[in-house]
């Protein structure tokens, strides 16, 4: 391909309802725009301070190493895994969907030993086959779990699950790449000991960048190894140094300034406007979702108890084609939602309200569009009657 | 610490003329900015389609693997050996500075054995010795060097290093974070076999992301390994299928989607510019910083054959506060300019003239201010002939 006809890209303005990443606020994009600085700047050492303190209170921790890896979330599960395991190491890991998957790989790659709990995709992890397993293989080091899987809408009791492991004493690796922000997360209430999450779902910054957090428990477990972590850009024994407090810091590597910045930024709105707070408008335009969603006739694929409020997983009507759906939201409303993956690849979408997406605007418009798609489409639903419902739970 | 004092974060305005970030252009910045769409929207994988375009051209090369790895150059770094290393391998890693012992460090975390070749901080990679090592190591698989060693301002002969490896039957990886852009990089002709780079160097694209590019040699290499790739996040097998050509992607990671508008944008400068004004561009200005810091009476570190132009050690003299002088600049002028590492630190400061800091006009401020500040703190230098001796060079 040459590439005299390249000229500046612009992208075209869509409305980002999918699994991620979720609209972000034009406070964000602004703030990745401001000018570039060293990243031994003494301005930027402060911002980095500032950083983690409310990287603290998103979280919910007090945790000192915490901190935004500088990749996306992929890398900050990566993160988790190398420090974590160690060759030989037993690790429990659940599976309930794509990122479960994933989990395993890690602990493969690591030398680690997986032993895998399966649920269906679509639900939530089963305490009873976890307690089991944990029971069977007395030896296991860690449980790993997705607090909130992306890729189908659930969420899983991340706090039972965490109680389990101290109990058969494992420490916790638990994936909050969606729940961060949008959901409940209390990291220190439920002694979790190692989450990784991503800067473009809940937290609405734009993706690259993974913020982690390490309890004293693991960082013993990190300091003690016996072998060296086997990714250099991702080794905490360096990464603290180099994050940690006060003026002098070691050289690790070149943090991305201005998407720095930019998470800064996120973080600021979610202070201001309070995790709390944050919780319920997610809940509350989930439920604005789900009623104009169950109006026009369709139904959700997960059952109600293991819903993340923050990922709708919507099951797609029989006859329907639902990638020329999506195409055509995309195309006629500029509007994205996700398909379904692995299992669930062709039998649901995915509409995601998350961060700065969680608003009334885009609960009403998708519902139309929505409408307005299907029944070109000639599909079986109930018309005229979304809007309604959702008006109801918003008002 | 708590949050309630945090406010958005408005970073000064410096000029950056420091071994990187380097300044960044506001087109640059600009398009940073610019509306968040899907990793899997077709404008945005239009997009990266023209990146790995842009791509080519800027390393000079035709390799099919050639795209930016989502994360800092220290992960392209991590991308070449976890990818081309296997336990037990041997690599021939030359160092002449910091980076060479990082790769040290990742030969290692892969279970490869580095044989090191050791050459002066500040001295160009000695061919001899790289021969005798080549020669002495008969099995050895791989020869990994620096390119242009951004803590020392030094450039090696890659070419005549290439030219050495393939005779003795080895794969080359070369860093060339600090070159790209700024100095003759000629992946091809030279027959690189893996090579990384970084945002934000001579590229002036925000730090963050690594371009990286491999031969068909080194994608064999690869594809033919006997255990899977240690890291997950920096597989290449599962790069290729989500860079690869066409609609089908198989989805690996969330792209750092507006960090690649802003590489996107910096290409297309590149492209616009044509890179072999750019490279004029980076050694007229050095020429120029050069005689300017020479009438001051001051030094260059580096022989005159082994000079980076867009990265210039200058010898700290006798009795002077280096760090002094550093915090003057940034603290009355805005101005980063780099210290020494290693066994350079206290006794060079590191000038960097890249990507958009290489003007006219940075030259003529960094000599105005340097002159400045040296004179208030009592330094024995030339008065009053920098800008004279400069201007000559740029008219």
């Amino acid at each position: 391909m040459g590439i005299n006809h390249c000229r500046s890209f612009v992208p075209p303005v869509r409305t980002l309802m999918g699994p991620g990443p979720s609209d972000v606020h034009p406070r964000v994009l602004a703030a990745m725009a401001r000018p570039t600085i060293g990243h031994l700047d003494p301005a930027f050492i402060q911002m980095m301070d500032e950083l983690k303190s409310l990287l603290h209170y998103a979280f919910q921790t007090e945790n000192e190493l915490t901190i935004p890896v500088s990749a996306p979330g992929s890398a900050g599960m990566e993160t988790c895994f190398v420090n974590l395991v160690e060759p030989g190491d037993k690790v429990v890991v659940c599976q309930n969907g794509v990122f479960g998957g994933r989990m395993k790989e890690n602990v493969e790659r690591c030398g680690g030993q997986p032993i895998m709990i399966e649920d269906e995709w679509g639900a939530a992890i089963d305490l009873d086959k976890v307690e089991k397993a944990l029971k069977t293989h007395a030896d296991a080091k860690i449980l790993a779990f997705v607090h909130a899987e992306t890729s189908t809408g659930v969420q899983s009791d991340a706090e039972q699950l965490c109680e389990l492991a101290r109990r058969y004493d494992c420490l916790t690796i638990v994936d909050a790449v969606t729940s961060l922000g949008g959901t409940p997360l209390n990291v220190d209430e439920w002694a979790i000991d190692a989450v990784y999450s991503g800067s473009q779902k809940c937290l609405s910054c734009t993706p690259g960048l993974s913020p982690v957090s390490f309890s004293e428990r693991a960082v013993k477990k990190i300091q003690g190894r016996q072998r060296k972590v086997q990714s250099w850009f991702l080794d905490l024994n360096l990464l603290m140094n180099y994050w940690g407090s006060g003026a002098k810091r070691a050289y690790h590597h070149t943090a991305p300034v201005n998407p720095l910045y930019g998470l800064h930024e996120s973080l600021i709105m979610i202070k201001d406007e309070g995790l709390e707070n944050a919780w319920a408008r997610h809940e509350r335009h989930h439920q604005a979702l789900r009623a104009g969603i169950e109006a026009m006739g369709l139904s959700f694929t997960v059952k109600e108890s293991d819903r993340l409020p923050q990922l709708n997983a919507i099951s797609v009507p029989q006859g329907v084609d639902e990638a020329a759906v999506r195409k055509r939201l995309l195309e006629q409303y500029s509007l994205e939602i996700g398909a379904g993956l692995g299992s669930l690849a062709g039998r649901v979408w995915r509409i995601g309200l998350m961060g700065y997406s969680s608003t009334p605007k885009n609960v009403m418009f998708c519902l139309g569009a929505l409408e307005a798609v299907l029944c070109d489409l000639g599909a079986p639903i109930e018309q005229g009657k979304a809007s309604t419902a959702a008006r109801i739970v918003l008002s």
